[in-house]
């Protein structure tokens, strides 16, 4: 169990989102109401789009509430798209390499779920990666599996389309190993221009997802709110868990469902079907 | 917040009571039910007597829920006598110099609980310790400080009556700054024969404090437990927290009272009341 | 780059051997002499059997010279079978899953040395493990990939002559990646009884590695010297580079040899002559 | 023994200086040439000033050259002024509040070196601190203390001045414990405008501090060198060693020499004297 929230607007100094929203997602580290537990203090990471070629990521071991790194760079960096992941883990080590999130070139991603029985699947999905990919493996987590067989399955030319393949070869590869409901997820990912969230689980009960709200509604709803009035038509919120308890800020994302985010804030949505790939093919 | 327990009895694997107990310590860093807070995850302690000259100590800043070095020590290490500490950081870093038990020589320290606006008081206190001392103190907790006044003020000669006295300071001093109740504690103090506990607060309200009934209360209770089928008359546990829900197997130690356990099992105990003492003296 | 030593003998307090020795692997992590670099910071790993039904392991990904808990457990601790490895990494990350001694069920695993261009072939190696294993891989690290082929290849039964196909299996694999000079080691095994310790590299010219002379000899040449006097006929040790000057303590392992270590000290040795196996059968 | 430098000039992306020139305080960290040492390995830190109100701080008890997150903040973040430090400890735990820089405010300070016999003069030291800092005080090095004492003695309206006094008054005290050559240092300060270093010891031979020579002679030296030929006029290094070895590229600073770095490159030289000043007064 794990929480995420991904940015995706005017550059923001990190800190907003992360120390000085009432539920942001470093209390959501300590205090994560619904997630399967509450605690998500098994290390934590936060890629972001700034200066430098490809995103910067900062990945630690300790919980997110008491590193005081975290706390100065996200006090010091400002980032127009950045994803942030507190982890709780189930079975893996406590380790960088497991923190989320994970990157490849331009691309970010993130998780909030777990393959069922991985360690049943782990053999047959790492070799249904491009084999080329396979020595950049570095940790022991599902995600990091996920993630490369999605680069595998085209995650740079359509990344939704690339889930949806890469969910069906979970999914096939289970069922050829007895597990029935191989995915529970809400991933996110981003190329520096784009930001894409999925909700998914082959059961149909998947993690909670929610992004924010236009601003225009938000405006219309809360006209005195001085942070809504900095807020501009292109910010976009995308969170395992909503920040607030105000009412009409956050719009739940259906069960499978995959929305994305152009600059502008422009949010699209549209179902999220698995494809039925081999891991044979 | 924080918690801790203490075992004085047969040597005993360590991770019997860490690990393999219904609601043992490290279960209570995740998951704790009696302190401020449920979450014990800024790091932890343990403290051992067995091989070797005097304690050893094991300290770490992960939380103690997920450190495999923690399970590989608890899984090889049997010792008579041995306290554990999770700790929940109120201000203070979280660093190995910041984390419970404290050593002295042959002694050992743990402390829930905090001294009232701790930045105020910090200064006089230091200066109240023995000079020899000062450089010895390597964290910045209020616990350490406490450690270093109590022995200043006799605690290898009388335990109980040093941190009497040493309470008797704290107060004072908080007094002379305007702090009504600076003291706020369960203490833990051993020496390798004998353990002491201490409950008390300023204010009369101090954390949760309790003591494993005697074997024989125990075996009457529950005749068929296997676990209390191999306890001897000599164990006995002192628990911020009880383990268990079990009725009549946890005594809850009075406010403002001190506990000494001695070798065989016997449980004394006795009010325990500050001395005045200036911290000019 | 790494340096490794292991004791074989009577109960010994572990801090004799990495804190106490003119230059123990503890200075060693800090001012090898002998190895590719001097400094070997990277992280270090204690296996030890003793308490409990399998050998324990600490591991750090601290620099072995500073890390206090080392110190502390050194001391408290006595072993008569005991492992430590000091890494300097060459890529693979700084992480305790790829901190040595590698351990399964009772066996112990050390390396120093490396598989040359293991990006190229860890797919095929990880491909050639029992499959039961492969999700057992914690870590990214050649060594590990390296213990687990031997596993596969039945170092539980013949640790040599499981090393000698595991390496026959890493230079066929090289081969066909068009890699010559495959591996570069000195491996240690040990399963609690004995210990085991192989020199062998492609080339021909694999890292130092030394046993200590037998007793008798050593009160011969340093009749006067109490360490020598408190060591027994049983006592044995293997180290990367030894620990200290004196003349007729060291007998280096030749090139391309293994030798067991037997209770008693008896130490014997033979060829180690890589078999050839391939990775598809 | 420590190593450190201090970038003042255009907006430059850390990298530059830490990785990607020839013998970076990041190579320094493992092969520190000049040093008591060649191994700086105790942790590190980064100070820098950018976005927010005040410098950022990343401090780490990782070496230098191992941590994945230095590389990554360094490629991604750019700042015209900042220091870097890495540590050898002697004596003091590897903890992130012994790391350096410090920082109050907009003050940034490093050190190379020690005071002698600190535990001996640690408490008069810290007494002769302005109350209202004693208890912000959360590490236990010598540094923060030589830095709290700069703040008290007047630090942030004339630095040298205020190092001045500072050092004469631990030599002060250091007579007063029979310490006969107190003060071992070079010293780096910056508040965000200016930069200051000094270098300094009580015995006449402080450790090694170089500056950058002014653009124009590196140009004339080097005119094909593509680095000097970014460089521009208001660029000026401070460091411990010399990054390369090429001639006329950097001026030693002389013992007991105080130089001031300001905007556009100007450097100037002073004399360092110690003023006496009481631990009393």
């Amino acid at each position: 169990m794990c929480r995420w929230m991904a940015w995706h607007g005017q550059p923001m100094l990190i800190e907003e989102m992360l120390f000085n929203s009432p539920h942001g997602i470093v209390d959501q580290s300590l205090h994560a109401r619904m997630g399967a537990e509450p605690t998500n203090g098994d290390g934590f990471g936060l890629g972001w789009y700034g200066t430098g070629d490809r995103p910067g990521i900062y990945r630690s071991i300790q919980p997110a509430w008491g590193d005081p790194n975290l706390r100065e760079l996200a006090a010091h960096l400002k980032s127009p798209l950045f994803l942030t992941h507190v982890r709780a883990a189930i079975g893996s080590p406590v380790q960088e390499t497991n923190c989320h999130p994970f990157r490849r070139g331009n691309w970010l991603f993130v998780h909030n779920g777990f393959i069922a029985d991985f360690h049943l699947l782990r053999r047959d999905l790492m070799l249904a990666m491009d084999p080329k990919l396979f020595a950049d493996v570095h940790g022991s987590t599902d995600t990091e599996v996920v993630f490369y067989l999605a680069l595998t399955l085209g995650l740079m030319e359509d990344p939704i389309a690339a889930l949806e393949r890469t969910v069906g070869l979970i999914e096939e590869t289970g069922r050829a190993h007895g597990v029935a409901h191989a995915v529970q997820a809400s991933f996110g990912v981003a190329d520096g221009e784009s930001l894409w969230a999925v909700r998914y689980a082959s059961d149909g009960h998947a993690r909670s997802l929610f992004a924010s709200a236009d601003v225009d509604a938000l405006r219309r709803v809360y006209p005195d709110n001085p942070r809504f009035r900095l807020a501009t038509e292109g910010d976009r919120l995308i969170v395992s868990e909503p920040f607030s308890d105000l009412p009409g800020v956050w719009d739940e994302i259906p069960q499978a469902t995959a929305v994305t985010v152009r600059r502008g804030g422009v949010l699209e949505k549209r179902p999220f079907s698995p494809v039925p790939v081999s891991s044979a093919g």
